[in-house]
């Protein structure tokens, strides 16, 4: 076990307590209960928003695809034979069939279910039997609705909205912040789905917040102490910091590392994991041999889906297993079991937390309550929310 | 196996392709999705127009009765002891209970299981306890809430508006049209029950048409051709024509005839199946050798229960299986299962197009798409749905 | 098998037939069924009268609690430290969580289960991490939130509104009535719940009547003839009286006794069960060696939680089994099971029956039906709901 100096803060980090606002209180009631609230969420933010839906890696030969669901839409992300990923409304411009109910595959081309109409993988219409029976039909008057999509750091954006503002200027802030993690080149190894009877809000403010560590995360805060928090992100929509890890090497149920350090990461940051924010939909949790995203869908105000991946270096499970002859000793196993296992109990654990909070808050008794000195994330989190929602 | 000649076109009869009205298009989202649209047609359509809820033949001795659903309200349909069939609303005029909890049976009389009030099969109050001690009680006041009731061909109807226009009225563009097909003397072998997630309006729209059995039906399509629609009812509340059976000799899983042909059908008529939707609830399906019969009760904007009966010549089920000893050979085998496996296969291909067509007109990318030459028909059903909803 | 002079009535009883008022009839279809009715009675009655929780001996010791739900409100009814029972919401005032998930159990202190944020038996604030940091919070200012609570014959009674008159002056009509029987030194031997889809209203109706009983409770009807009801409370919140049992010593599979008497019965009590409805959510229901409790939770216009208690002497169950040897024959064998068995089949057919009601009301052919002069006390629950309502 290593034990971690006493490390200077790096320039623009500074301690979670000294920003708190004075008197900042949690969110009214109708924030978390209002279907109207909800449903205003899902207009203004989901269907204007550039939203997290997956990464790179996911579809990385032409033709390969996956379903995302945003804002109660179900769209089709496919590479097409150009290699540009592309995003279309997963319906039939005929008879508005949805064109693909798995949800990831590989296909040539997109035909509908139904009449056979047939789209290539870039979305123009490409085949329509007896159509050309109907005076006046134009197949190019029937490609594919598209929809806005780019990439951030290997990661991919869509925006429902008409015309939105570029991802690029939307990510500006945090322009060359995280290359040296090289998130574009990662791999997936593990994704795990959560269905959690909370409103996504008390999600992002329990993350935000080391506070309730003790008492619900034991075996986290043996290892990383709850109030080791050093935020340089502390207002916007992207908030967040580093935590240090005192006890082992990362954050698995061992103690261990789990594999090849995925980023370029100078010493100090060996014995940190970077956890951030990114309004409205990602959680970016970089340990220095894996990633943690978590994407949240926000379902109802009291229910919410979670999409959790863990992410590990391209070479990663190359090393051998403990043991086996003829493996040159990479240094370390490839072992993810060590980081999903420690991370899906932690997962478990705040969810849970937020159930409760989901179903006191619902109570005529809730009213705001006051954000401790340590809770200064959640705030700025609150205000972000509030200015979008303006 | 047999082949069709070249068979002439009856007067009336004409081609499909030849009928569709230019520029015709789907229906707007709102008809699949909205809660509005969907109470004003249980108001407008289902509480007001004659709708089929059975057959005269599952009710055959006095006291015989079924349940039907129609509009949310329970109905008791029931043979008298006159042999009048009647409906009555199932609830008791004493304390609004409901009087019987199964779907169908035998009964002398209908007493309430709550406080035995008893009504007779035609619906007088008979036996009410202890109300002759309450002035001014006259058991006359309180028989059971009756509905209008009629036969069409055999076939039970009720209507829940008050004064509604006589059935016959209403049937008469079809007046002596189906006599040939026996209607009345037959018997259902059969009845399976379907739930399905998609508007009862897809549901009338994927039967009006066979452009979509090539990639939905591979085997209807072997035996009877997409393309040999002709159609003799085109426009107003009923719609529809005949099919080629092009190979075999009925729509069997083994092509053979599976009964006694059910009505004095001319020998043209040995090789087509005739479909007719009857608004706003009836699929009439008339096979040589047997009848098919859906009945369509929308649940919600989103779901359907459909009630699909096999009719068959009364006298079918005389006919001894294949090798069985003494019996005289009656030129088939009554083999009932061999249609019904062929249409529970094909009814669910076409449930599961129009759950998907459900599930994408709900999208905010959904537009009226334009209907093929091949798509007369649903056009044609469309426009009457408009004129009852006006 | 004992069977029972001809008692002379009470001053004060009277048999149900004289009382019944000309033309009463059932309430409106819309009590039944409307959301509004429904969320307006939870606000009227069940948010601002005393409800029935518990009974004392549920939480003994300091330190012992339940956790009730009234109007959509979780509360922690709990003995605090000096023995005084209080009823808070719950709900921590940090961030809304709820506090105790269990259903019941003990506890020194109540803790918040994610920020730990601690609270005395009394409701005070007792410790808060952090929250020394905070500028101007003060803990005093953060107690629980507390609920009005106060004891009817041992029986907990909570109370949502703000300043609700005394439950002294609401239980003002019934005092000293039942002291003879003991209520709070009783014990629960056993809790069923039940879940009934049928609106609370048809509950009260249906124990207040036995009108249905010779149909509906066929082993009933033999032992305790449904036309043997005297009443004493025949308006206002309280209402009921007693039936007689003619064969058998109570209400029990076996006839027998179960346990000693409860109360200080007199002898013609012996063969009576009284039974009274305590508006708006307890069913009391005394035989001479036990008392069955329901409590009414209304879930939505046609769903109601039933909770169902039955009370013994607290020395009861200090009887032997019969055969054991050196026990002392007490003149019975405590054998609660065979009052619960008895009990727990009537309930079901009185469920069933109110379940039925709920489905035919719903009809638009429902309209009020009129009351048999067997069924005042029903008409009598109806004018105080109506009361309450306006």
């Amino acid at each position: 076990m290593s034990t971690v100096a006493h490390t200077k803060t790096k320039p623009g980090f500074h301690k979670t307590a000294e920003t708190v606002e004075a008197g900042a209180k949690t969110l009214p009631q109708r924030y978390f209960v209002s279907p109207d609230v909800f449903a205003r969420e899902q207009e203004e933010i989901f269907a204007k928003q550039w939203v997290l839906v997956g990464h790179q890696s996911q579809i990385s030969k032409a033709g390969d695809y996956f379903v995302a669901n945003v804002a109660n839409e179900s769209l089709i992300i496919v590479l097409d034979q150009k290699s540009t990923i592309r995003g279309f409304y997963n319906v039939c411009r005929h008879r508005g069939t949805r064109l693909r109910e798995d949800r990831s595959g590989h296909a040539s081309a997109i035909q509908c279910p139904y009449h056979a109409w047939t789209y290539a993988l870039d979305g123009r219409l490409i085949g329509a039997p007896h159509m050309d029976e109907v005076p006046g039909f134009n197949k190019a008057d029937y490609s594919l609705n598209a929809v806005n999509l780019a990439l951030w750091e290997g990661f991919i954006y869509v925006n429902l909205a008409e015309s939105p503002a570029p991802l690029e200027e939307w990510f500006a802030p945090l322009a060359g912040k995280f290359s040296h993690w090289n998130l574009p080149t990662l791999r997936s190894a593990k994704r795990i789905e959560y269905d959690v009877r909370a409103n996504w809000k008390l999600l992002f403010e329990n993350y935000s917040e080391c506070y309730h560590c003790p008492g619900v995360h034991p075996m986290l805060s043996k290892v990383s102490p709850y109030d080791s928090a050093e935020n340089d992100l502390t207002d916007g929509p992207f908030l967040g910091g580093f935590m240090r890890i005192t006890k082992g090497n990362s954050l698995t149920m061992s103690g261990n590392s789990c594999a090849l350090p995925v980023g370029d990461v100078s010493s100090e940051d060996f014995h940190r994991v970077f956890y951030y924010s990114i309004f409205p939909n990602m959680l970016l949790s970089m340990h220095p041999d894996y990633v943690m995203v978590h994407q949240l869908w926000p379902q109802s105000p009291d229910r919410t889906l979670i999409y959790c991946d863990w992410f590990f270096h391209p070479e990663a499970a190359g090393a051998g297993q403990p043991g086996e002859t003829g493996i040159t000793d990479p240094g370390y196993k490839f072992n993810p079991e060590d980081a999903i296992e420690f991370w899906d109990m932690t997962n478990k654990q705040d969810w849970h937390v937020c159930e409760l909070s989901q179903q006191g808050i619902a109570s005529r008794a809730y009213e705001p309550g006051p954000y401790s000195s340590r809770e200064s994330i959640p705030a700025a989190w609150d205000r972000e929310y509030l200015r979008q929602m303006e």
